[in-house]
């Protein structure tokens, strides 16, 4: 009889119920050969005893082992370790225990989709432009998910709700981008998403899932490829100038094939922070109306503006229901607050709906219901307007000390809007030898590679200045020239 | 010169800035072809005067014109609607102002994943077996919010975070996942999800993207079939009886096939309750191993059983990492709070964080980490055991009412575990029929059509027992019993 209480250790300070305990323990011994078929095991009240545990405990981890098929009872004969054991061979895969790290089974890995995890901000980051969460407005967030939380409130968006978002967002929205954009549609063109990326998800999936050419800048934000290239797009390119994409060249491709979609970021174009002239936005929705394709139209950043009041988005000019709006309130709020929306016919907010629910079921309506509230409220159009403020003047900060401190090394405009300036490093220099070295000095540049996907060779870089303070601008401007100065030394 | 006084309408009370509505109105009026090319507007100060408003505005609104190419200003004559406006079809697709509710453009439809929206539950509601949303822990998650939320709290989880979930979350599951299952994995085996649903997504975009075959059972939760076929899998089906999906048929369809995936809710089979029998599960584990196919593994309702402790899940008991497995915080939470887990082999896990990074960016930092801290502190737990304790008595009470009441009229088995009995209904019945008169007495049945799809003529449905208390109870069975009694009377 072997003695079980020397292979078995139990940790009755562990939160694992002790039956689970020997359970598992008394399979790892089977599985690991130590416990062979047909060996015979200790009576419960033996083991009981061995263990000093209750006998019912013992007798709970066989019946599972039972049920299991790890071991047999046999009348009047007593408890054996099966005969009948699947093939297991012994540890498998385990690694220290645990199962396989490597599938034994196919799959598609998508190695196009695959980049490096962004490393959670420590310390001094120079991010592409993303808002200053230190001033998130917490406070009325908190306020607002307080009270449609609590118990006093009905509970009934705690359940299943509409996979096309909230109402009560849908309908605050509906007001919120007439007042904001002059943008006029109706609830059922609504759709509330997590963030614009699921809108350009969605989207890319409807419009090219079986193929069909899309068209962007040469220079273009990265992510919009990826999700267009992984539907199943031909991502075609044309120049980007000043006045934004050269549409002329669009209008060249549209006689050449089939476009099925033009993917424009038209407040500021990303990465060049350039607005798209009156002009040319005109052209492009006669373009869409002439050639039949689809505008994406992702309007990250239209709150953000300095100068003047900004061009109304394409959408709200199109009257050809050609132009699919995406929007985000990540950057008003703060990027952890999944919320976004798109607006487009019908027809297509339905097809996006109904794909939307086979991928995640629904939005968070708490957390839509909260948005919704700080709408209707003022307190969205009160935060934005106080960081509008605030990037103003730490946009005109930033700028300043970049040229007085870098001008001799980099060219770049001051941004009409937006939350990054685009500098163009001298040729002679690399990006990626000032990254590393700025990481020396303790400032992450995290993206500093996604920008020329093309190889143009315009050596350019978005330079985020709404999440530095004043302070924080200084020291990342001197890291920056520490790194420059040391790089031309090396020449 | 046109008065334009009387075209256009200023709402002051309105949040629309006058500048905006002036725009907006003009706009309005050129494009339905009332304002012409090559008219000549007012003068500012005369149409200020007009219109009883400051200068200033209506010049703001003629500069935003002029950017948007609408009118022309032109030296020492005026200002002039354009005569380079694009071909604007007067009114276009607008639909009471608004723009098309149909695109224009061709895109696809995906008519295969189009279902009715669930109409969201007020009044009495037969579910399919979902929580009782009026027990939701909402003071705990509250809590857990406010403090993490609050601005003494650093905020840097309000950026932009890891597309493979929180991590604080990622190792509280860990933990959780051995204690509760036996199921040891390390946090990058572990990917947080909107709810399993997005499990089930990416696992089958990964697995299906190029087809495959996948087996299900020949009655199974019709959401997995749609998220299977919609990846590209070529769905095959297998009976299940009341030990569960019939390992011995798949066995054959792997002899015959090459088989990507299998399908299973072993703990209780969707929708007919049944669990899994320990031998069938050593059976299909096996046969992972012997034709290398995965499985995945849907958990959907692990925690609720009221029989005995449940089997550990199969990716507890199977060494060769063949599972995927698949579980959900929301049916212990609530259904709006989307939080879920998939557990897979390293390498599976990568390939799916970098998938869902193209979906929706990043998952509701502050939502996981709420859900952490209610795990670490015991809160998920104890609410676990309440709602257990709760749903085993709602459970008793509508089994003895169910066969005391409609007996005679449909056939079911007590369930070991969940939130729903599986009734098979008299064939000379009809579920449809039953639905329309209930909602003539004010109980809906949103689900009745889901079970069927095979056309097994079972003539079965979920009846949804947690969400309804006592009385409720009494009143559902009430009305399906008078509409049985309506349908037979028809006869």
């Amino acid at each position: 009889m072997i003695a079980l209480k020397n292979l078995i250790e139990i940790d009755r300070s562990a939160d694992t119920p002790i039956y689970l305990q020997i359970n598992n323990a008394l399979i790892h011994l089977i599985k690991n050969g130590i416990l062979e078929s047909g060996l015979k095991l200790p009576g419960s009240r033996s083991l009981a005893i061995d263990l000093n545990i209750h006998r019912k405990t013992v007798v709970a981890a066989y019946d599972e082992l039972i049920s299991q098929g790890w071991i047999v009872a046999l009348q009047s004969k007593g408890t054996f370790v099966s005969n009948e054991l699947p093939e297991v061979n012994p540890g498998g895969n385990l690694e220290g225990g645990r199962f396989s790290r490597n599938a034994p089974f196919e799959f598609n890995a998508i190695e196009s989709l695959h980049r490096s995890e962004p490393s959670l901000p420590n310390g001094l980051t120079l991010d592409e432009g993303t808002p200053d969460i230190r001033i998130a407005p917490v406070t009325e967030i908190f306020r607002h998910y307080r009270s449609i939380i609590s118990r006093s409130y009905n509970t009934k968006h705690l359940g299943y709700g509409s996979f096309y978002g909230d109402l009560s967002l849908r309908e605050a929205l509906v007001n919120h981008l007439q007042e904001t954009r002059g943008l006029r549609c109706s609830v059922d063109q609504i759709l509330i998403t997590r963030g614009s990326q699921m809108a350009m998800y969605l989207s890319s999936q409807l419009l090219h899932r079986n193929g069909g050419v899309s068209i962007v800048g040469d220079t273009n934000y990265i992510a919009a490829n990826l999700t267009l290239e992984h539907a199943g797009a031909e991502v075609m390119t044309v120049a980007v100038d000043e006045k934004g994409l050269v549409t002329k060249e669009v209008e060249i491709l549209c006689e050449q094939h089939k476009i099925t979609s033009v993917y424009v970021t038209s407040h500021h174009h990303h990465p060049t922070t350039v607005t798209m002239s009156a002009e040319r936005r005109m052209h492009l929705v006669e373009l869409s109306r002439k050639y039949g394709f689809a505008i994406l139209e992702d309007d990250y950043d239209y709150d953000f503006h300095y100068q003047r009041a900004p061009l109304l988005p394409l959408i709200s000019i199109a009257s050809n229901g050609n132009v699919i709006y995406m929007g985000a309130l990540c950057k008003i709020v703060a990027p952890a607050i999944r919320v976004g929306y798109m607006v487009a016919p019908k027809d297509f907010i339905e097809s996006a709906g109904h794909l939307r629910r086979v991928i995640d079921r629904q939005g968070d309506a708490v957390m839509e219901r909260v948005i919704a509230q700080m709408i209707l409220h003022g307190d969205l159009q009160r935060h934005s307007r106080k960081a509008l403020r605030l990037y103003h003047t730490r946009r005109d900060h930033f700028c300043t000390l970049l040229s007085a401190e870098l001008g001799d090394y980099l060219n770049f405009e001051v941004p009409e809007g937006g939350m990054a300036v685009w500098a163009l490093l001298n040729k002679s220099l690399s990006w990626t030898e000032i990254a590393r070295s700025a990481e020396e000095q303790g400032l992450e540049i995290p993206n500093y590679l996604n920008y020329d996907r093309e190889k143009l060779g315009h050596n350019g870089m978005r330079l985020g200045f709404a999440s530095l303070n004043l302070d924080e601008q200084k020291r990342v401007i001197g890291i920056l020239k520490t790194s420059i100065l040391e790089q031309m030394a090396s020449f």
